[in-house]
């Protein structure tokens, strides 16, 4: 196990190293094992394909990144278990319609996505934008139905998935993004889109957390900042990566933002300079995490992962 | 102004009737406002085109059924508009996203839509795709920011809301209805196309007035029953008028069930019939509403209007 760089010193991160492995895989499990009960399987039911839909594309073999970030996160303010998980795994939810819409022949059309073929490729295409629309309802009603938490509390996450999800967030990159496609666009329009399309979520996961772990104020602002700076250098990795990468490892064709002429972060930067970028957010969100009202070490290495990783 | 044939007595219906004019006016105008007002119109924005998109679908010329349902439910427990108004606006967003994806080339291929070309006809498919999301996370977001509500009540509708609009509801019914296409399918199936397909979000807007009104539980049950009824006693005429009426008077194309081979209500019974059961159901739906522990007289007047159209 590889020693982090660290902020705070190297014994404190080398802990938390040893016990980040073993906190993803418990999560993880938890994650997936309520994520396969969160769909029901009924299938005397007229429309029970779309559940066998919404089954194939959220129960794939998936990193289960946001959902980690929320337990990650409200675990540091002492959140239970319990409280976390359908919330967390709503997120999961509304991230896999993202990708099925955004899959779609009229959108990306992307053949493969987590290592199998596209839902529209095995479903018809209205079934695809169907299940799609089924798995952002159903993430509100889990944050309606969430066990546990006060309905102030339900509301605020309501408000949070919406915003984040929405025009001024998800939603919004995807209207960029399809508007850059096979056209020259500058770094602060890529940024901004980086931001909203892939960051937003990220940043709901973090605001997500602290909202379940009654995080202060002040920690809610700084929550939604550290979001942002990770969310950004995810996505410049995730850029280079889609070039650099194997259909093995991402689980998509790599190169498939070059094959559609759109703007990524090599468009501007070499590979050397993407890493650096990346790795100079990484150091202001970990700085950022320190200002937290509570110690966040679990988070710390999760991010280190997310801008470190290969695939 | 016809006198409304009645179950309590012509006088206070004709009463009714002659409130029910200046009610939907006024009540109308409300919404038509607050929608044009609800939807952002900042042209700075480089995603600005989904608002655009949103507004094209949502501020045509329609009928704007669902949200006087809820007003006229609420009035009736003696809720303020301002307490009414965005969650009712917040159905219309639905009922609009579940149009644009309906006429969508892979669902229903429609041309028309409330006098004017589809939405994929105006602007690219991906995009159409994006605003319907829109519309569905927006109207979230409505509910979590309605003023004047306790957030208990706001959870409430939350969940009303996705329930009506999800698996077990509206898209449900988008689900029978293309597993249906170019297929025999029997009365049963077919009601049940219709309760899920068109009822559920009725039940949706009497639910909401209830919940705003805050309705006692036994009340909150029959409203259910009564959207019921009246969700597929609406949904039979509009199979008639399908055939019946032009695109004038619809606006959208005539007997655009039958160029899909769908099965309607006419694939079972003459027009007569049809009728026959509209009213059937319109009676019941009468009686139940005289059960609740409020008058609802507002109500009753825009049931008979919903059956008895001709548009």
């Amino acid at each position: 196990m590889r020693l982090i760089k660290t902020l705070r010193g190297g014994a404190a991160y080398y802990m938390t190293e040893l016990l980040l492995e073993p906190f993803l895989d418990a999560a993880k499990d938890h994650i997936d094992n309520r994520l396969a009960k969160i769909l029901p399987s009924d299938t005397s039911l007229p429309y029970a394909h779309l559940f066998d839909a919404a089954r194939y594309s959220l129960l794939s073999s998936a990193k289960r990144l946001r959902p980690l970030l929320v337990l990650a996160t409200a675990t540091s303010y002492g959140a239970s278990l319990e409280c976390a998980l359908d919330p967390a795994c709503a997120l999961e939810l509304v991230h896999t319609y993202s990708l099925i819409h955004d899959d779609l022949p009229s959108m990306d059309d992307d053949d493969f996505r987590r290592g199998k073929p596209t839902l529209h490729k095995v479903y018809p295409e209205a079934h695809a934008i169907l299940t799609g629309d089924y798995l952002l309802t159903r993430a509100f009603e889990i944050l309606a139905q969430a066990p546990n938490l006060t309905d102030t509390k339900k509301i605020q996450l309501v408000r949070s998935l919406a915003a984040h999800a929405g025009a001024h967030g998800m939603l919004g990159g995807q209207v960029i993004d399809l508007a850059s496609e096979n056209k020259q666009i500058d770094w602060k329009t890529l940024e901004l889109m980086h931001h909203y399309k892939t960051g937003s979520l990220l940043i709901a996961c973090l605001e997500f957390g602290g909202i379940i772990g009654s995080a202060p104020a002040d920690d809610l602002v700084l929550l939604q900042n550290i979001g942002r700076n990770i969310g950004i250098a995810f996505q410049i990795i995730d850029d280079t990566l889609d070039v650099t990468s194997s259909l093995e490892q991402m689980g998509k064709l790599s190169g498939s933002d070059l094959a559609h002429q759109k703007s990524t972060a090599l468009s501007f930067f070499n590979l050397e300079e993407c890493q650096q970028q990346a790795q100079t957010l990484l150091t202001r969100a970990l700085s950022e995490l320190q200002q937290l009202s509570q110690p966040a070490p679990l988070l710390a290495s999760l991010f280190h992962r997310l801008v470190e990783r290969n695939c």
